[in-house]
């Protein structure tokens, strides 16, 4: 095929390439086994543009869904930074009003996302705290709160700044996997202040990254079970890219706020 | 400033951001130290674009120069791997006559270029071989070939290709500051066959990259050296991304030739 429209774009140095498809007569389902090569193509960081997965933008109804694919070429139904991404640029474009509530179409159903200013919002939906379980990095073990976000996560609270500067993330942490039989995003948090925590994470399938939308949210859940914490709790949750603004809601949904750009748009032919 | 012109291509998966500046009204010279800044935005390679450098394209006199900087904001006369990006460039644009030596300005001076299909051959210049060094990693010494291709390299031949894969390089390799008191640049080599070499490298302020065109042109000066191999002496050496041809001439040049293309381009703010 000839050359293609893109765009790339963060949220939080969580990045993407976005694939504008309005009608899909460009690509694939990015589902499809035949989208699984460009999308590794795409997203590899010295080949090609490079980004932690891809955002393909496809019109659906009198909306948009959005088709994603993670960077390994694995499939994931919901990314909540990619999804903040996306209608940052829908908002650019034009494609959707930017006041109100707007409504996203993924494979894990509908979000609801709201932007004000810099910030982008989205509704990860309802969290569910787990017995507790641990996780191990070396020698060291910790306490680890399992937190469902529609997806496996362990969150472990260390004791210090250092501690946490200092973990080995080049590798999975161990973690019980009768627990978590399809393995687990592990989060490892220190406390900076009243509803302040910092955060590093390593996810299934891309090891440490910058910046994870629903980890954020797990510490969010995690940290306010411990604290005992009145709903709606707000918390500041500074990961490696930047800081994320996570709200707990009285109905158990967690809200995820965060800046969301576009860097660069252009043409390829990967 | 609004959005500016980019490309972005890659030599053997040393990658590259291009920036069209033909007539020197869009950006600084990249030498300076208010770019700095915005050459490492444009080569993060999550809230940029991502690229181990930034090439400046811009006229001089009849010809063209190669304004170049790394991506950690250090500054580099040249780079074999991005000036062949660079003439790829050129000649998609048709900018340059692809037909017979094409020169390029750097600040190590006027380089010739020539094209063949896919293929872009760069002349390094005059390599010398220097006395005998070592170089250490982990508990592991080994003897090295001290190169000067411009900049310094220490070339170690290791046993087997499992010990080439095993090489821990996320930290530099000791070698002697006495000999290297600016740094080294480090190549780990195997054999593979008659003339074909495989290696890795530990660029001096980048870490282990996926190809170093001076790095392969050090390991052909040593690997013909040690076989006493006449001039003009070819080899076919394996980089992590992809495969360089390297010629040592009867006058001492080192030829590399390898595949470069650009795989996107658009505009950006960064």
């Amino acid at each position: 095929m000839g050359d293609y429209p893109f765009l790339k774009g963060h949220g939080t140095e969580n990045d993407f390439v976005l694939l504008p498809d309005h009608d899909g007569t460009i690509h694939g389902d990015l589902s499809s086994a035949e989208m699984a090569e460009r999308v590794r193509a795409l997203c590899d960081r010295h080949a090609g543009i490079g980004g932690d997965g891809v955002l393909r933008v496809v019109r659906e109804g009198d909306g948009w869904f959005m088709d994603y694919r993670n960077a390994d070429g694995s499939i994931s139904e919901m990314c909540g930074n990619g999804i903040r991404v996306f209608v940052r640029h829908l908002v650019e474009e034009g494609l959707v009003e930017p006041s109100g509530p707007i409504d996203i179409a993924t494979r894990d159903g509908i979000k609801t996302l709201l932007l004000e200013g810099d910030l982008v919002t989205v509704d990860l939906g309802v969290a569910r705290v787990l017995p507790e379980t641990k996780v191990t990095i070396g020698a060291t073990s910790w306490p680890a709160v399992h937190v469902d976000m529609g997806n496996p996560h362990a969150v472990a609270f260390v004791d210090d700044e250092a501690t946490l500067a200092d973990l080995d993330l080049t590798r999975p942490p161990d973690h019980d996997s009768g627990v978590y039989p399809d393995g687990v995003n592990v989060e490892l948090v220190v406390r900076r202040g009243e509803r302040h925590v910092a955060m590093r994470v390593h996810e299934r399938g891309s090891g440490e990254t910058r910046s994870c939308g629903t980890g954020a949210g797990a510490v969010l859940v995690a940290a306010a079970t411990a604290d005992a914490a009145p709903r709606p709790a707000t918390y500041t949750v500074d990961v490696p890219g930047g800081t994320l603004t996570l709200t707990w809601t009285e109905d158990d949904r967690v809200l995820l706020t965060g800046p969301a750009v576009v860097v660069a748009r252009g043409t390829t032919s990967l």
